[in-house]
């Protein structure tokens, strides 16, 4: 059920989309808290329109969400986060000059409510 | 109040966006759970950067988030993402061949904080 | 840390993005619940498939989502909110004869798992 949301703001469109968001459900599902890899569903989105702070200057962030369903331990959620880190620490651009930040949020999702379903072929 | 964003995998874009963001709107409205149809905002965004799981192959989804404000019970909020759910049913298209996943998610919103009004004509 | 998400639909794209994003992080700064000026990361989001209730006609919407690391009090969030709201009011497009609606939610992030931090330059 992991839902992965990855923003990065355009000036860092040098970052490798597709290899990262593997990148990313690999480490997700090496962590053993994901009992089926197609359960991963991950999308990166291009942010166009940002701001960041006041002062400006050149600066651009990745952030990720990750959206699971509730009932994981503050140790487990805090150990999902710091492999999504790694994965981004090591593909995010850093152009000179540039001061990039780098976020992830992890997001307990209410799990009586959810519907996950795999359709059937018409 | 409720906010309904629908994302979807741009393989399925047979998806009848305008149709399935209506019927969405009427099948919540149709719960008795929301005070006045204009209430309902539904958005769709079509994903073109997406991985699902590791192996690879053909698979698309979609997926409902609808942030209400808290107060519902659970049983109301199940409810509300199972009609959720019967309106993806019918609609999703299942390309011969592709695994195409269905999830819906409900969110409390924080009522104390949530501001909502209709600007006035300039 | 603050993240804020502006949506708004494509028919009120008179909305002046880049100077609405730099007065909502300077309402959000002068409110002194944000450390660093730099932390506050937003983005603007057009929306082009948008279904708002049932009865159709001309309207429009611009929804903010402020995202904030858990523990502000009830009353800081609240008046975060109001900030929002106040630099929204004052710039948004109100087209003759179209409903426009205003939203601004807050939601807490979980503490313990976040990560952020500025990469360092290659």
């Amino acid at each position: 059920m992991p839902h992965l949301t990855l923003e990065y703001t355009r000036n860092l469109d040098g970052l490798p989309v597709g290899d990262t968001l593997l990148a990313l459900n690999e480490a997700l599902f090496e962590s053993g808290e994901v009992q089926a890899e197609s359960d991963l569903k991950s999308r990166a989105i291009a942010l166009d329109a940002v701001r960041i702070g006041i002062a400006g200057g050149a600066c651009g962030f990745v952030h990720a969400q990750l959206r699971l369903l509730a009932g994981r331990t503050p140790e487990a959620k805090k150990a999902l986060a710091e492999r999504i880190a790694v994965v981004l620490r090591a593909r995010t651009p850093r152009p000179a000059g540039m001061m990039v930040q780098l976020s992830v949020e992890v997001v307990d999702m209410d799990r009586d409510s959810y519907v996950k379903e795999k359709l059937p072929q018409a």
